[in-house]
C-alpha cells in the first residue's frame, strides 16, 4: 500500500514556497492549501506579479536603487531634487526608510554592501569609484554617510571619509543617539555614550 | 519633489505577496526584496509551481481528496487498500495527518465542511449523498467518523450516524482522550472528562 500524499504539483508548490525566508514546512503547506482553496486566480496573480517584477526591475545606472530596467530611478530623474546632497547607503533597501522620514530632498548612492574582509567584501567590490565620479561632477556637494553603525559600517564610513577627503566636498555622518520614543532603561551602553558625546544645546 | 518609491512592478509584487495569509506589510516587503536579490530564477520557479498546481490539481471524483484533474487519487486507485474501511473527514487537508500516523489502510471520504447552520452550511451542502452511495456499494463496511470534536463536528457526526444507521454498515468515531506526551496539568476539563469516560483496561 502506497501512503497517500499530495499530487506531485502540490508537493512542488510546497517546496517552492518553503524556499522563501521565514517560511517553514508547515507554513509552506498552509500557504499551498490556501492557494488551492482560493482557486486559480489568486495563484496566477501572484505568479504574474513575481515574474513581471524580476523581468522588468533592474538598478538605476546612476545611484543603484531599484528602477525599471535601463531607466534611471524616480529620484535621479526628478529635477526638483537637490543634487548637491548625496546620501550614501549600503543597500538599495536602505533608501525607503530615509524617504519615508520625509526629511531628505537630495539624491542617493547605493554601495551594494559594506567593507567586510572576513566575508571577502573589499572596497573594490562596492560602487565607490562611481561615487567618487559623482562627487567630482558636483564640486562643493555634501556627502551624508548613512551606512550602519556596526563594525563593518564604521569601517566603510572611515574608508569613504578618507577617499572623499581628497575631493572638494563636505563629508557628514548620520547622528547617533537615543531612538525616538525610547527611555534610558532600554538603551545599551554604547548608544548612551554616543548620545552623551553628541549632546546639543537647547 | 516626488517621494522615491519602489517601481510599480515591485509594489504590485508586494501587494500580491501581502494577500497570503499570515503575511503582513513588512513581511511582504521583505519577501519581495529577497526575490529581487535572488535574481529571476527563484521568482520564476515559484510562479511556475503556483500556476502548474492550480491548473492541474482538482478533487478525486470518488473521495474528494486532491488529485490530478479528472483522475482518482492515489488511495482510491490503490487495490491494496481495504475498501471496507471508510474514514470520513471534514476537509481534504485532514487526510494527510491520518496518512502520516501510518495506522490507517482504508479509503477516505471528504465531506467538504461540517454542518453549521449559523454559517449557512446545511447537510445538503456536504458530500453526504455520495457517502451514502459509497456505503451502499460496500455493504458491511466500517465508517470511521473522523470529524472534529467541536460543536459543529459533533453535530455532523450525530447527523451522519443517524443517516448511516439505516444502512448495512458499522459506524465508529475517533477516540477522545489525552493527547500523546501531554500531562494532566495542561489538559482542559472536557478532555479529562472524555479521557475518564473512555478509560481502558490494561
Amino acid at each position: 500500500m502506497k501512503p497517500q500524499d499530495y499530487p506531485r504539483s502540490v508537493l512542488n508548490m510546497i517546496s517552492a514556497l518553503k524556499r522563501m525566508p521565514g517560511v517553514g514546512t508547515r507554513g509552506a503547506e498552509r500557504l499551498a492549501l490556501w492557494f488551492l482553496q482560493q482557486g486559480r486566480n489568486e495563484a496566477n496573480q501572484l505568479a504574474a506579479a513575481l515574474t513581471t517584477a524580476v523581468e522588468t526591475v533592474g538598478n538605476c545606472p546612476e545611484c543603484g536603487f531599484f528602477a525599471e530596467k535601463g531607466c534611471r530611478c524616480t529620484a535621479c530623474d526628478d529635477p526638483a531634487r537637490d543634487s548637491s546632497l548625496l546620501c550614501v547607503v549600503e543597500q538599495a533597501t536602505d533608501v525607503l526608510p530615509i524617504e519615508r522620514s520625509g526629511s531628505f530632498r537630495g539624491l542617493y548612492h547605493c554601495l551594494g554592501g559594506k567593507i567586510s574582509p572576513l566575508d571577502g567584501v573589499m572596497p573594490e567590490d562596492l560602487a565607490i569609484e562611481k561615487l567618487i565620479d559623482r562627487v567630482k561632477a558636483h564640486p562643493g556637494c555634501e556627502v551624508i554617510l548613512a551606512v550602519g553603525s556596526d563594525v563593518e559600517g564604521e569601517a566603510t564610513a572611515l574608508y569613504l571619509a578618507e577617499q572623499l577627503g581628497k575631493l572638494p566636498c563636505r563629508c557628514t555622518r548620520l547622528a547617533q543617539g537615543m531612538p525616538a520614543g525610547a527611555g534610558l532603561g532600554h538603551a545599551d551602553a554604547i548608544t548612551v555614550m554616543r548620545a552623551l558625546e553628541g549632546r546639543r544645546g537647547l
